[in-house]
């Protein structure tokens, strides 16, 4: 039995406010046919694949945005892509903004979706490393307000049996934290798929667009290594209103090497060939969790949440 | 009050079965004196600093390899090193196979210490992550002995506040494991000293001499701006009795970036003058700990230590 899958990373181009969904869906769907013709078992999107990044955007009430999140997943809308997917046998991975009522009350999650060949919902992840703040912050020139208008997410790092392998998926800010990759190795995953909206310029930091793509790919090719996984991540990029994201989709085999990676800020499918049995060898030799790791001292990684110096026993 | 620290990475040649202790010592303070006429006020040497990398050769008694551990630090062939040392001004981490009477009973770590610059103890750290195997393994060309000839350390990942910020070590194939860097991270580490002897090929893997350090850099790298920290790698390098060791030692900035590098396979000192304020601003905004880390999800880094699939609340 072959592990080799033909992966997809659909990179999307940007979506100004002005767009509307069915263009977006059809630029979705063009690339979803791309990905048929070049072999793709599985294509994956970015995050916040349906709207413009309007977490850059400050609105006065929490719930300003609800106009760019779903309540259906498909809804009347998304529909098309669905049904194309199963038409072409290719199973994907989709973020969107999602409303949904949960504990009695409207819930706001920045959310990724798996779907696989046959149309069926493999599993759901909802972003639990919302970067940003809440209130309004007048020294950015860009404002970045996950942390108003998306709950943590509460679904954990989960894996699923899946397209031959063991798979799991994370968003955007989620791929800096060494914890998100661990916690999916830990469960013996084998290909990770990130979607992400990173702008090419932070307004406080002064860093260069240069350091600021090295940051991105260096914390997937140090996830992957790490843990002996692919990664798959894949940029909504490009100049939206006169804001502009970065591309730099790649994929990432379990060495850390990038083996496919996009040339471009807009639309662009990048494809690979993963063979999920390149995982083993690491995962058996020097990143053999139960031969070398440690947990008796890596307590604090659990027990505190921020900073917190002075004796402790583990 | 500065905060700068100008930190030489004393890279060594290879020390072969035949070198004697006192030859060894006396490279040791050229390498000083040489980080003394740069204006060094710290020196980080590699790991066994003080003997050839042992464990590639096996020994049928785990006591076999005695004679390579030091029993005093310093002792009689070092002392001259710590006169030198405090001479000139400059603190100092140190590699070195340490024996010791604990609990009743002769024990062996793969140990650093860490000296300030008037001569006096700091602190010491214990190699947790002990890579390779504890019996002979004959399908390999050479020997990875250390589960053999070492236990697992004990002193934890702990941190010091000394030449004028908060520091730690870490040694060897520690720097690949993400719990490393994350445990010093949430003291608030500033500058981590990570000695290692890493042979360029792997009998068992086939991996290039190329991706090797590309993951010696990459695993660095991460460990520093993931957690905001400076980080110093210095190797012990070059062919150690026909075996080869990597070079590649590195000063990285705390945005993940190398600012020195070694040239040579050989002994060779590289300096950075480290800005230990230049932690700040990722601790405070995008690797803000206490802002943006979710410990409820991460459960499993702690609950487990190898794989385990299934269901888990956290």
């Amino acid at each position: 039995m072959t592990r080799r899958i033909k992966v997809g990373g659909a990179q999307m181009g940007p979506i100004t406010k002005a767009d509307g969904k069915p263009a977006i869906v059809a630029r979705l769907v063009a690339l979803l046919r791309q990905a048929g013709e070049r072999g793709c078992e599985l294509v994956v999107f970015p995050e916040l694949t349906l709207s413009t990044f309007f977490p850059r955007w400050y609105a006065p009430e929490r719930d300003g945005m609800d106009h760019y999140f779903d309540r259906a997943m498909p809804g009347p809308e998304t529909q098309l892509l669905f049904d194309e997917a199963k038409r072409l046998g290719i199973g994907f991975c989709l973020g969107y903004a999602e409303l949904v009522e949960e504990e009695g009350r409207l819930r706001r999650f920045n959310t990724s979706i798996l779907v696989d060949r046959a149309g069926a919902l493999v599993g759901k992840y909802r972003k639990i490393h919302l970067p940003g703040h809440a209130e309004y912050e007048p020294q950015r020139s860009h404002q970045h307000l996950e942390k108003r208008y998306f709950e943590v997410g509460n679904t954990g790092f989960q894996v699923w049996e899946a397209f031959g392998g063991t798979v799991g998926m994370a968003i955007c800010n989620d791929r800096r934290w060494v914890e998100t990759y661990r916690v999916m190795g830990l469960q013996n995953v084998e290909l990770i798929m990130i979607g992400y909206n990173t702008p090419v310029s932070d307004s406080l930091s002064g860093e260069t667009e240069t350091l600021r793509m090295f940051h991105n790919h260096l914390t997937m090719q140090a996830g992957a290594y790490q843990n002996s996984t692919w990664v798959v991540g894949v940029a909504k990029a490009g100049v939206e209103d006169g804001h502009r994201l970065m591309g730099g989709s790649v994929i990432v085999a379990p060495t850390g090497e990038i083996v496919a990676a996009a040339e471009t800020e807009g639309d662009e499918l990048i494809v690979a060939d993963c063979d999920l049995d390149r995982c083993e060898y690491y995962k058996s030799h020097i990143f053999n969790f139960a031969a070398h790791r440690r947990p008796e001292f890596y307590g604090r990684i659990t027990a505190q949440k921020g900073v917190a110096k002075g004796p402790r026993s583990t």
